[in-house]
């Protein structure tokens, strides 16, 4: 019988880690473990009793618990990675790195004890290798460790697209390749309003404009912030992934894959177009590329290497 | 023609109001305006660019401003007061009132200037007192300014007694009257199970653990947090109460009115139930109290006239 | 793993039995399985085809199939029966009860030949001994047969009382046991509007017109339509158990039970007051009766026991 | 203020019309108007108080009204007409469409007497003439005179599509201008998976295949159900059209609109891209077509030409 209710637990009771969490349960996706460290296991158990005293009147049944015991975890259906820190200034690139390599180290390990079976989505930066690191540690399957990039990059893409046609968003499509934000690899071709071709809608000046905010996307929230990053763009990012493999959706998303001779690449996680369902990614949807965008999807990749290259 | 989109402001963008703005677009009940103060200003406009951004993942079609210039709240069908300071330790009461009572009566002029014949909700603590104060600052009429406590009291005694019983959240109502939290007077022989009385279902000694645990809500998730209050509670309340107003579905809410008699009360705004419907306040909803029900309500006006004798 | 989608079957491709489908579909509960006689193959699979196309613009994934062809019900993690004739001029009410008793029987092999382990929820009339034949032709434990009658009773009630004092539905609660139509014994006591009493909002004359309405609810609509019955508010009905169920979300839901000693009634299947939940019926809520509740009841039953001794 | 329900009349209480007004009250759109022919009076009431009587248990708040007197659809946002007979065999096309304009006339003649500046959708085949006539006789200005194909015809080809693919129907686009079935120019280039054009995806032949079973689609479900037409897809189609205008969402929605000088046509109603808002048709998106693409849709207006001719 599948009548089992899901789980999911998502790692670190940060805004976005919490923001997942209470988008989870508002969808009655399944039920929820929000799990952070210790010393922030009371503040995780505010959040998770705050969400589910909203559910009355959100009208959604599921159980949210927050916790700092891994052994809550258990026989999760996908863990949600947003653990780790967030590069600050003075920080140089290789202490960020190796920094959040030990937390997805340390994370994974205590996934896997109790969900030896589960599928993992990272969101913690920078995600090509972090989602890379996880995936070595966990010993899973390439396509059940899955990276979150393209889903947020092409949300802001297609913002910024509605706004400046002022249509829906819902009839807008964005289309990304390689890693995130500057490494952002955007086939404009493929993007589109209402199956119209952007570029018969906008002018290429103002694309590439479009294209660049994209890109800075992530910093124009923090420069306008001040204090703290973007999470409910995040949030509902991750929440569609785990959505369609929750329930089998077999949505078309672009996501980071471990790539093994796709799109010319070999040994490396990046961004690509992928069918995610109940077995992860169940399918990687390669493209001819022109020879500028090999080029930049090259670019893109060396980037990651040379990041993947700090890990310990 | 009414086809013009519905707009709502929120002031406050703490995470009470920033998440009431969130969830009232994801519905696409409304445009949403985010208002704070000006050294606010960036921060306002980073969250209310970040949640556009999850517009397109989350399917809604909704414009989401922040801004600190009350211009843009200009014709604004509902606005929600979430501003204001929460006590902290070693301020007196009269202090948190006063403090309050001039963020409500500077907020409620601006307000006003821009959207005279709108329809006020107040969350702000003490909440009966500022609505009072909210009310006669802005000149509306009473059926227009409308408090927020007991949809959240029921709210969480309704998640405690679903927990209780194993059964769902959608199946438990809840029934409280007078003032917020302590002032709180349950009529738990009006609360429910699928209909069934809780007396049937639970023993009397656990409900009454179960009413001190929602009299004592709000400390709970503040102990736990250590730092912060609850809101995704409060904020799912007030797009409760502004949904029934936006949509007239004239839900029958238990809402913080202006009574004029009703209750044996006059002159004081207290906690009882009512339908909401595009009117506001379309209908206080009389009861047949016992005599210690009576003396529970009378105990929570006088705590209610109480602080309202701090007003300036 | 659990994510595999799960699967309810439909039998019966008439209104009720395609509305339910639509709806199961629409909600994203499930795959389903729409099946009727060979005869009826090619319009079941017309309609079947219809609703798929309806996915792309209601934005739902689902597979939805139309056949004749039970073989298509395997692995059916519920079964709703709908097949069976209505009851007709000039027929006598044993006719129809032994009609349908063969239906039920050909039918019920077919499922538990396909889905041995299955949960069925049955809506054919009179639905308390058909549900009765199901039990008993399949051999599944008593908690995964269940009849439906009770939430469309109730939401008749509750869309009369909702008029009648012009609020929402949404906050309407009726509560009725025992049979279906002129057999309910309705408690009006434990029904309510915004948690208050019926009695304080409306006099004891027009609740019993409204009563009596509801009594006479399915042919008010057979009378109107002319030609037919109702569809549109049994097959939500049928929705709203099979979801509680798919999503273990324990919903407490008026059902037809078996009764071995509950509400004083031994072998026999009768509405009360249920929890639904992924083991089918996961409890049966009890309650004080007065005397003159009890004696509706017993006289509830023996119209019950009066159509079980039509059976062969 | 704005928050007085929207209201949509619906003209014709067949299966289309029927499924409409329910799909509508269903999403809370508005309140709901079915109206029939006198001698259809008592079913469509039979139908509208079924419809209702799902509404608690399917928790949305909208009346629905059946009725025969026009009068009832005083101050309608939105008419959707759908009534009307079908081709049956030994019809002429010219008898078809001399019936359907007479039902137009004086259909519109009764909309416009009680709702002058509403918006009217229509359904009814031969669809681009049938709006045609309403837009003569209601004296609208034309952005509120709109027919219904193109949201049919892309679900059809998505359903296919993702059939085809095994993936979402969410994530598949298709893009169609022109006349219905038989006239309708597909323009598979605009059309994609996820982003990724469909020829990268599917073979040519296959395409082309999937494309003729568009064209045929309708006649597909006639032959199936062997009595009657599609009305699931076909409801859908017109209430996400509604829902764009009522909402204000800016739907990009390929609609029949009429052409003054857009695509080089001129005085005719044809299937194009458009905007859908608050005004109706805001916009119309014109595309640069191929060679090809220019033939198929001068032969598509030439066949609409040809039945226009047939018009009183």
């Amino acid at each position: 019988m599948s009548m089992i209710r899901k789980k999911v637990s998502v790692i670190g009771s940060g805004f976005t880690g919490a923001t997942t969490a209470f988008l989870l349960a508002q969808k009655e996706l399944c039920d929820v473990v929000l799990v952070d460290i210790p010393n922030m296991e009371s503040s995780t158990k505010g959040k998770a009793l705050d969400m589910l005293e909203a559910s009355p009147v959100q009208g959604f049944d599921a159980s949210i618990t927050g916790t700092a015991d891994y052994a809550d975890t258990k026989d999760s259906d996908i863990v949600i990675i947003t653990a780790g820190i967030a590069r600050k200034p003075g920080m140089s690139r290789d202490d960020l790195v190796q920094t959040n390599q030990k937390v997805m180290k340390s994370v994974t390990a205590e996934i896997i004890k109790h969900s030896p079976h589960t599928t993992i989505l990272v969101l913690t930066n920078p995600v090509d290798a972090m989602t890379y690191t996880v995936y070595k540690e966990s010993g899973l399957p390439k396509e059940r460790v899955i990276g979150q990039s393209g889903v947020l990059d092409t949300a802001r893409f297609r913002t910024f697209v509605a706004q400046e046609l002022n249509v829906s968003v819902k009839d807008v499509s964005g289309f990304v390749l390689g890693g995130h934000g500057d490494d952002m690899v955007p086939l404009v071709r493929y993007s589109a309003a209402g199956g119209v071709p952007l570029d018969t809608l906008i002018s290429a000046e103002r694309i590439e404009e479009i294209v660049q905010r994209t890109r800075k996307g992530g910093a124009e929230i923090v420069n306008l912030l001040g204090n703290g990053s973007a999470y409910y763009a995040p949030a509902a990012a991750l929440v569609e992934m785990a959505e369609s493999i929750l329930k089998d959706q077999k949505r078309i998303i672009p996501a980071i894959a471990y790539l093994e001779g796709e799109f010319g690449m070999d040994g490396i996680y990046l961004g690509v177009p992928t069918v995610l369902g109940k077995n992860g990614i169940e399918k990687i949807i390669e493209l001819d590329l022109t020879d500028e965008e090999k080029q930049a999807l090259r670019k893109s990749a060396d980037s990651v290497k040379a990041v993947m290259e700090v890990l310990a």
